[in-house]
C-alpha cells in the first residue's frame, strides 16, 4: 500500500487534484468535517498522511510515506534527505529579504553587518547572508515574522511571498529574492529503487499530467 | 511604555484577564473581529504583543517586549535568557512520554534503546533521556505527534498533555512524566534592572492577585 504525505493548508487542494488525476482519490481529505490525518483512498490502494507543511519531508525521509507534496521552501529549509521527483508548478511564492518601507536600504547588501535578521527559515536565511558574505545575527520566529521590523526587534526579515499584501499590510518593503518556490512532488529514495513499478507509475502520471499544464 | 508578549491561543484569555487585574486592560485582543498584531491597552500605557507561543520568551529576551505571559514547556524548550517571575497557575498540563496501548513498555526505561521518539519538544526530550542514561533519536516534527508511533515512525512520543483526550482518542497511553507545566509571566532581565516601579508595581499587582488564587 502506498502512502502519500500531504500538507495540510494552501497546497492541500491542488495536491488532491494531482493525485486524482493519476488514479488515486484522497478527495475526502477535503471535506471540512474530516478530522482523520490518515485517510484511505476511496479506491482503498493508497492512504494520505494529513501532516503540516514541515513535517512532509520528514515522513518521506523515513519512508513511512513513500511520496509526498511540499513547497520548495520547505525542502530548501530542511535539508532532507528525499528525492525531488516533480516541479508541480503550483503554490506560487517566493523568499524574499524585506524591511520597513521607510529604511534607506535597497539591497540586502546595504544591511549593516551585525543587524539582527528574523525568520521562520533561519537555515535559507544563513545561507543567502553567508554567500553574500554579509555576517547577520539570525533571530528564529515561528509566526508573524512581519512583527520584527515593526517593533524594532530586527532590521529585516527573510520570509515567503506570495501576493505580498501581508508586506504591505505591516509598512514592508521587498530588497531582496533568495529563490522562486512551488510545491514539489517528492519520494524517498530508497522506495523508488525498491519500487516494482507501482510508486513509478503514479509519478509518472503526474508527471505527464504535469506536462499537460506547462 | 510597557510592552507585553501574550501569546495567542489557549492562554489567551486567563492571560488578559490578569494583566486586566493588574491595571492594564488588552481586552481587545479577545475580538474576534482583532487583526491587529500590536494592540494598545485601553488606558494607552502600554501595549501587547500577540505573538506564536514559542515566540513569547523571544520577544521578551530580545527586550522588545518587557513583559510576556508562556507556559512553563515552552521555556524549558527554548532556554532563552528571561526571568521567570510568577507562577499563574492557569494552562496547566503536563510533558509526557507515551507509547501505544498495545505496547509492551510500562516506563521509558522500557524502551529499546536507539528507538526514534518523535516530538515538538526535543530538547526537554533530550534532557529528559539523556537523564536516564537513554540513548534514543529524537525526530522533531511540527504537529500532530501523535501519527509518529501510529505510522511506526517512532516507537514513543514526548508530548504536552492536558485532558489526554487526544492520546486515548489515538490509542496511545502515558508510560513517563517529564514535569508539570503552568503560564508563567516572565520579564526582560535588562528591563527588571533599569525598571523606576513601573514595571515592579505590576509585577506585584499580578503577584498578589495571584495569592488569592492560590
Amino acid at each position: 500500500m502506498i502512502t502519500v504525505a500531504l500538507a495540510k493548508g494552501a497546497l492541500l487542494q491542488d495536491s488532491v487534484s494531482r493525485f486524482s488525476k493519476a488514479g488515486l482519490d484522497f478527495s475526502s481529505v477535503l471535506e471540512p468535517s474530516n478530522r482523520q490525518l490518515m485517510v484511505p483512498s476511496s479506491c482503498g490502494r493508497a492512504k494520505a498522511l494529513l501532516v503540516r507543511n514541515g513535517d512532509v519531508p520528514v515522513y518521506v525521509a523515513y519512508g513511512q510515506a513513500q511520496l509526498g507534496v511540499v513547497g520548495l521552501d520547505v525542502l530548501n529549509e530542511h535539508q532532507l534527505p528525499v528525492a525531488n521527483l516533480v516541479d508541480l508548478n503550483f503554490g506560487a511564492c517566493h523568499m524574499a529579504v524585506a524591511v520597513k518601507e521607510s529604511s534607506s536600504y535597497k539591497s540586502a547588501r546595504d544591511l549593516p553587518p551585525h543587524c539582527r535578521v528574523a525568520s521562520k527559515f533561519t537555515n535559507c536565511a544563513k545561507k543567502f547572508f553567508e554567500d553574500i558574505d554579509l555576517p547577520v545575527e539570525l533571530v528564529h520566529l515561528s509566526g508573524s515574522v512581519e512583527l520584527g521590523p515593526i517593533t524594532g526587534m530586527a532590521e529585516a526579515i527573510v520570509d515567503l511571498v506570495a501576493s505580498g499584501r501581508t508586506l504591505k499590510e505591516n509598512g514592508l518593503i521587498e530588497i531582496d529574492h533568495l529563490f522562486d518556490s512551488t510545491a514539489r512532488l517528492i519520494g524517498n529514495p530508497l522506495s523508488l529503487r525498491l519500487d516494482t513499478g507501482e510508486i513509478e507509475s503514479i509519478v509518472q502520471s503526474i508527471q505527464s499530467d504535469q506536462s499537460t499544464h506547462n
